[in-house]
């Protein structure tokens, strides 16, 4: 998003989300929210409203190329170490080689989209399960 | 996705899912399976896989546009008449003006990308709930 805190008045009024978290990462170069939408047993799923902190970063490029839109699928696993070496043996194309931080507390791993039609897609194993 | 039979075939082997239904919509101009991922409060989730029928179908011309991807995303309403009045007398644009059939037997509406931050967005009241 352009905007975040237009993004998450929207998302707010609109669909009566609420705001679960909000965090700032420099590494990444995103500030963010994350709004709630359901439990399920695999992890409560949310959708994460990410804006850029600089153009010359994964979003902001995104943002320029692209326009707004969705920017990633992310599933919640069980193990994203062991979910990752799995997926590295099936010849998946990766984005990170080892998981690392990411929102509300999880261990994350990015597979490149080129591998999944066209799908940047998240591995997310939360911090609570 | 270019290719149905590859992606189901992809997604079955590499994140383990399994496909709920299969339906071809001569209407929508698409074939699709519907992969179950969890069950959640507010209806089952599942990663619906499109090919088009044709190029000149919406899904044929966002391929043709924007390459495979993240066509859109939908959300479980309880009554999805009730929450496209509610959307419409919040001017939210709409691409259906009323609910129509979609898949597994659920009653769907539309939103227009331009009104969500570029995310097409769909409404789904599931046959079952």
């Amino acid at each position: 998003m352009r905007n975040l805190e237009t993004a998450v008045e929207f998302y707010e009024a609109t669909f009566g989300l609420s705001v679960a978290g909000r965090e700032t990462n420099e590494t990444q170069g995103v500030t963010e929210a994350m709004l709630y939408v359901a439990d399920a047993p695999g992890g409560a799923s949310y959708v994460q409203l990410l804006e850029p902190l600089a153009a010359d970063t994964p979003v902001g490029r995104f943002l320029e190329t692209r326009g707004e839109g969705v920017h990633h699928i992310g599933y919640g696993v069980a193990d994203v170490a062991a979910a990752l070496e799995q997926l590295r043996s099936d010849g998946i194309r990766l984005v990170d080689e080892q998981p690392r931080h990411g929102s509300l507390g999880a261990s994350i791993a990015f597979l490149h989209p080129k591998s999944i039609g066209g799908v940047l897609t998240e591995l997310v194993q939360s911090a609570n399960g």
